[in-house]
């Protein structure tokens, strides 16, 4: 592959430091300059290895670089676009990482007039409940996949430097539709942060839900796990993804209805039947 | 304490098995007698050193036993307590493992007659989603909690041996209410198997389901790894604790319903409060 000589990564937290760092132990890159608000945040990803300068000023940053990176909050990504549009290098290829690529793609449109040629939109399925410059690791994508979704507009020569990247980072590069990358990870990953979410937040609001919480075993820890995510993100990605995700709510609500009915009528073999099927469907995914 | 001359396993599973390592490697426990049904479960048992010997006949297990342990589906206890019922030593102090304290207390009751003064309810908050013997392992109580639920009839003599033997298994023992047990058990061990169970079920019965998990995340396998449970003994635990997981389950579609109604109205200061409050509460649970 082409290494990228210059990377600027805009927002240098988990996401965007762990890419980083793994093109950097790759020798896949040359300098990486970090864009940010927060200074100790940035500071620390320097003394971190993870970026080698930084600037407050996303137009500072995209100067001289082929290789920009969007690792903001999706509802952000608009304002950033219109800040570094006039201060990129017209060969300089653009990516992000956002959770939902509909609202990314609008807001790059309506930020740019157009869709870009050097516009890849791209989403690391990988992450974990943590956050921040600190919790950056370079091995955070290894083998894990990596959805590209060009657009009709999307130069071929812009998507292959893109997953020229992520593969340098170690993970395995698919593409697929705008449309179906949203539909999929609602119910992948939205719907179950929403249950995350919603159950702990109902034990929460219970009365002596400290006592409750300590009778909570491996399996609670484990499913719950996703509810220490940001509370901020995930606000944007229930109003970003809002149509997908309420359509995959709407579909577990009845699957819960049918399991309570099964409850309440003492149905043992739908139970049975239900508990069965997911266990399989479980079982060979995670086989 | 007073270690256990001969302890009588009812049901050689994880749990039972893990207690049984447990006992045995603390130098708590004389000989371990396992009772089962499966021959080749029971012969894996005494290779890997979980039992000393075994029996297919309640009966003939607990004989001269000084401590026997139910660690079989909820749903057999009475059956299995009048098949051990004339059998058991007038010293013997019996306890079980049952995730729900209601129905087995009902059915020591329903086959003794009354509730024997050496019976002790129990429950140990642990677990992995493996089961049969060869998955048992002697840490699998370390730093566990073990909730006891005695009943008036208890004698404080039998409570303190069972408390003793779960204390040298590693545990960690505390007593509260059948009923109090029951409801907190619902909240934060049978519903989220309900999410679970109910979330991968409805992945697993769209189309194209098999495309859908390809795309599933670290999240998703941690969220769902309590769908890899036993389907028969969750079956049993709804059908024995319907009233307290219906409750539970109640309380949480109305959590999901005003989360869903959040995202629908695009309520983003409605959803940063019910995230983050989840979050804090995670946080703080998990710290």
């Amino acid at each position: 592959m082409s290494a990228i000589n210059r990377l600027c990564i805009i927002g240098v937290g988990l996401i965007g430091g762990s890419l980083a760092l793994a093109l950097k132990q790759a020798g896949a890159v040359g300098s990486v300059i970090g864009v940010g608000r927060g200074l100790a945040n940035l500071q620390a990803a320097v003394r971190l290895g993870v970026i080698d300068e930084f600037s407050h000023e996303p137009a500072i940053g995209v100067r001289g670089a082929d290789m920009v990176v969007l690792a903001v909050p999706v509802g952000t990504t608009a304002q950033v676009c219109e800040q570094i549009r006039d201060h990129l290098s017209p060969s300089a290829v653009l990516t992000d990482v956002g959770s939902v690529k509909g609202e990314v793609v609008a807001q790059v449109k309506s930020a740019f007039g157009e869709i870009p040629a050097n516009f890849v939109p791209g989403h690391p399925i990988a992450g974990t409940e943590k956050s921040g410059a600190a919790a950056a690791f370079a091995e955070l994508y290894r083998d894990r996949k990596v959805l590209l979704t060009p657009l009709t507009e999307t130069s071929e020569a812009a998507l292959k430097q893109v997953e020229q990247m992520w593969q340098a980072a170690g993970a395995v590069v698919e593409t697929m539709e705008v449309e179906h990358h949203d539909a999929v990870l609602a119910v992948t990953s939205h719907l179950p942060h929403m249950l995350a979410f919603g159950l702990v937040d109902s034990l929460a609001r219970m009365e002596a839900s400290d006592e409750i919480f300590r009778y909570a075993a491996g399996g609670f820890r484990d499913f719950t796990r996703i509810a220490s995510s940001d509370p901020v993100m995930w606000r944007d990605i229930c109003i970003h993804n809002k149509r997908a995700l309420l359509a995959a709510m709407e579909r577990f609500e009845s699957e819960l209805a049918e399991l309570r009915e099964a409850i309440a009528g003492g149905d043992a073999d739908r139970l049975t039947t239900i508990f069965s099927r997911a266990k399989a469907a479980r079982d060979r995914f995670s086989g």
